[in-house]
């Protein structure tokens, strides 16, 4: 950590640790690295790296971080206490802990006497030993030690002078910071903000009497109640100094407190120092990348960095917006690195169109015809299935495309996909044949793919990746269907909506027809277009600078 | 509203109206009738249902709960207030709201200075006519009136006593509910708390003076900081009667505050009545349901009502749950109608495969073979990229082949699947030819579909809905494709989650291979053979109890 570093309060990352609890989340170690990167340069003070004792993944995850460590952030190793009737020293979980090789370890230990008898079968002695061990054997080893104080305001809430003690245990062994965990996440924060407050009264107070230095509490709230965030801001204006919480809220059933809400809250809210201004714009960012990293579809309504946080539809206020801001947002979207968004829909007006268009870099003259245009273009297309709010980059070909400045990368004159699959024998490819033109010139190509969309899209870049050597870069990463209208009767539309990528951006097309081949076809082919244009529009930029 | 209903909180209901704001979101007329009708059914008082004044789509609505009331809920009819310079008298929207014919109405006006003189450009005199006047009229017409008090917090904030100058007039003029809103969704909780006590004394110090009844406070707030629920539940702590939300936080930008944690949070942790304790055993299935109608894929880590919000991971813990379920959870979640699930995964041990089993009604014998086996098999089924996590009616297969119980209601002998696309000709459709045998009995059918996938599924029902007539009621209603393994450079393998419902359930099932169509195969099989299963299951369960 940069010795000048001081933040008011100190953020704790768990999206390695608790996050990867969450149902369906599987990260590889090379996942890990790549975020544990990403939120050092977030400005993240502490990331929690794994339980190497429990899994053998993050024993090799702590290795390749002393080979190659992060620049800022303590990344740190978790643990529980040891197990009953054993010493600290004799513990293999331990050892491995050490063998991580991190300055810091954070330490659980139960804090409800109902989990060390029924749950641990020790006594309530055993596990004050088992606290009291663990970290005074830790120190020994030049580790500095958090302790997180598991279902910690449940645990006080049934037996409060037991809880206590778990505490003062953890104080008095040489914990500097005693975590509070509402590990069912039940509390609520008035609740929070009492106990808290409570816990350090009692603690000042025994330290009163002891020559000890007094350890800052911290707060690591979960979701089920749809209070993490609350909570922790709860603890925070109670004197809680650090917070827990995941990228985008991940963990185990409802998840943990969302650092992507939180920091703005605290930050721009609150007025506490967490991160630099300047990485507090990083956060929507920071936001997606972890999504993509653990191959979840980012959460486009979550407050601050979702897709939509910004997004304003109707026609009503639209205009009332652009001339003051603040007036309908709480707070500038650029702070967190989001952007104000106008969203096309049914009920769209021409301001709404104009609004979008500007968004694009567009100005469009509010009397010519294309604006008009656009707007009836949509108005039909979203009758007939299209969905433009999920497929901003076939918005943006159709806006160039009315503006008659669509560029004309490729064009396709004619394809043919052939697919079989006969039971018993091994399932066949499809195969795609494609003719396409490029600056006048004809090129016949044909692939293969895993179905008939991966055919086509194979076949298409194989015809076009010598002209367009970028397309070596673009990726289909994702494919969705869904069916219109089932149970009206006629016959069902598909609507097809592919995701593409080029390793830094990622852009959604859509197709629409009765036919799913027809469909994907279209957005297939648009995806492969808006990524062109995004290059040739890099490019100029890059030509523009210099 | 039944005379013996008397809650301690009045639930208001903005799905039907803010909730459709919804980025994406879309309803007809026949989605907001059977949305209302559960509503009513849960229990929930207030039902706003639209703005007739503005949107087409609602005159029609609120004319047919005319015709076909609801049976407890009363349905609200939202609108502004009159715009300046005329009468409510010659305010046409007027006139739409009192056609609506609903005994309520809710009337929104500005708190906030700017958005008057800005906004409006009007004076704020003129604002406070507005609300006076449409009040009154409406009181004239024979409405009872709730007014909500736009953008309060912000408004209170930079004017206060221009924001409670139109709460007074609000009040003066009769309205029986004065609606604090946070429209921008930036305020905290101990914000709210303080202001709305502010609210409450202020008022009562009017009161005092004039001859007046005191109106009651509602809270209506929006969650872009994550705090929506929190917001409102410091309102009610402060002395607020109603809270506004929407099912599933539905709404613009990053939603309402969702009425299916606000109503577990009043009523179970704090102790105020909203609805009946049978009514909220149903607020699972009706977050389910309104998903459907809305066709918005569920948040399954939804608190509360979330597949995923009692879902216990990681072999350490489970048997400790089973033992004493609240030393684990916060609630007990068939008090809103939702169960604890076991999830397996590549960390599950043993005892997680046992109370998976259990869940599903199957003891297994622990030292029994099948146990191991089918952990054993999940294992490598997950290492090839099945997820048995989002595809539960597949694992539920998986578990009763391994039990040797596994249903064959019928065995596919062999099926082709032929699919052409050739530009400038109209695109074919795919056409799928099956044999299948059941109870011995050979069939062989072809069936032409929209796609491949379609026409597998179309010739597989066309074959067995003789014998199975059922299947005429199953529906293929999503159809998920996730790419793995794309940047590992060898043969990316295709997973295929099919989504299948029979009107009041969903189920999905899961297919992997390198061939989407091998992949989607074996999904779309598995999905009809669960369908069929749940029938049997279900006619042997009216059975038994007959």
């Amino acid at each position: 950590m940069t010795t000048n570093y001081s933040p008011q309060l100190w953020l704790y990352d768990t999206t390695l640790r608790d996050g990867t609890q969450r149902e369906g989340l599987s990260v590889s170690i090379e996942d890990k690295l790549r975020i544990a990167k990403r939120l050092d340069q977030l400005g993240i003070p502490f990331i929690e790296g794994g339980w190497p004792g429990a899994n053998p993944k993050d024993v090799q995850f702590f290795w390749q971080l002393q080979e190659d460590p992060l620049k800022h952030s303590e990344v740190v190793a978790f643990c529980s206490t040891r197990r009953p009737n054993t010493t600290a020293a004799e513990e293999p979980m331990l050892q491995a802990i050490l063998a991580a090789g991190t300055r810091w370890v954070t330490i659980f230990g139960k804090s409800w006497d109902l989990h060390v008898t029924a749950g641990l079968k020790t006594t309530l002695e055993e596990n004050l030993a088992m606290i009291r061990d663990t970290i005074e054997y830790l120190r020994s080893q030049g580790r500095r030690t958090i302790y997180d104080a598991e279902h910690w305001f449940d645990g006080y809430k049934h037996n409060p002078s037991y809880a206590l003690q778990t505490l003062e245990t953890a104080m008095a062994s040489g914990a500097e910071w005693l975590v509070l965990c509402d590990t069912n996440g039940g509390t609520l924060p008035h609740e929070v903000s009492q106990i808290v407050q409570t816990v350090i009264s009692h603690l000042s107070l025994v330290i009163g009497q002891e020559t000890m230095t007094m350890p800052q509490i911290g707060i690591h709230t979960h979701n089920d109640s749809e209070m993490a965030v609350a909570n922790a801001v709860a603890a925070v204006m109670a004197g809680a100094k650090m917070v827990q919480g995941t990228i985008n809220g991940y963990g185990e059933r409802c998840g943990n407190a969302n650092l992507c809400s939180l920091i703005p809250n605290l930050q721009l809210k609150l007025g506490y120092s967490c991160i630099a201004e300047d990485q507090l714009t990083q956060l929507t960012e920071a936001s997606r990348f972890v999504s993509e990293v653990v191959n979840l579809a980012p959460d486009e309504h979550a407050p601050f960095v979702g897709r939509s946080a910004f997004a304003h539809k109707g026609g009503i206020h639209v205009s009332a917006v652009e001339r003051n801001p603040l007036t309908y947002e709480h707070i500038q979207p650029e702070q967190v690195g989001n952007r104000r968004r106008i969203v096309i829909s049914e009920q769209s007006g021409l301001s709404n169109v104009l609004a979008k268009a500007r968004s694009f870099g567009i100005e469009l003259d509010q009397l010519k015809a294309e604006a008009k245009q656009i707007l009836q273009r949509i108005k039909d297309l979203e009758s007939e299935g299209f969905q433009f709010e999920a497929a901003e980059a076939s918005f943006a070909l159709l806006m160039h495309e009315a503006l008659g400045g669509r560029p004309k990368f490729f064009e396709v004159k004619g394809f043919q996909v052939h697919c079989d699959l006969i039971e018993g024998k091994q399932a066949s490819n499809a195969l795609a044949t494609i003719k396409v033109a490029v600056d006048g010139k004809n090129i016949l190509e044909a692939a293969e793919g895993n179905g008939p969309v991966a055919a086509l899209d194979a076949a298409l870049r194989k015809a076009l990746v010598n002209f367009y050597p970028q397309i070596a870069t673009f990726d289909l990463t994702d494919y969705k269907v869904r069916i219109l209208n089932g149970h009206t009767g006629t016959a069902a539309k598909t609507r097809v909506l592919v995701e593409s990528g080029n390793g830094h951006q990622r852009w959604t097309t859509v197709g629409v027809s009765t036919n799913i081949l027809e469909a994907s076809y279209q957005a297939v082919v648009e995806g492969l277009e808006y990524g062109l244009l995004l290059h040739s529009q890099a490019a100029a930029a890059v030509k523009a600078s210099s």
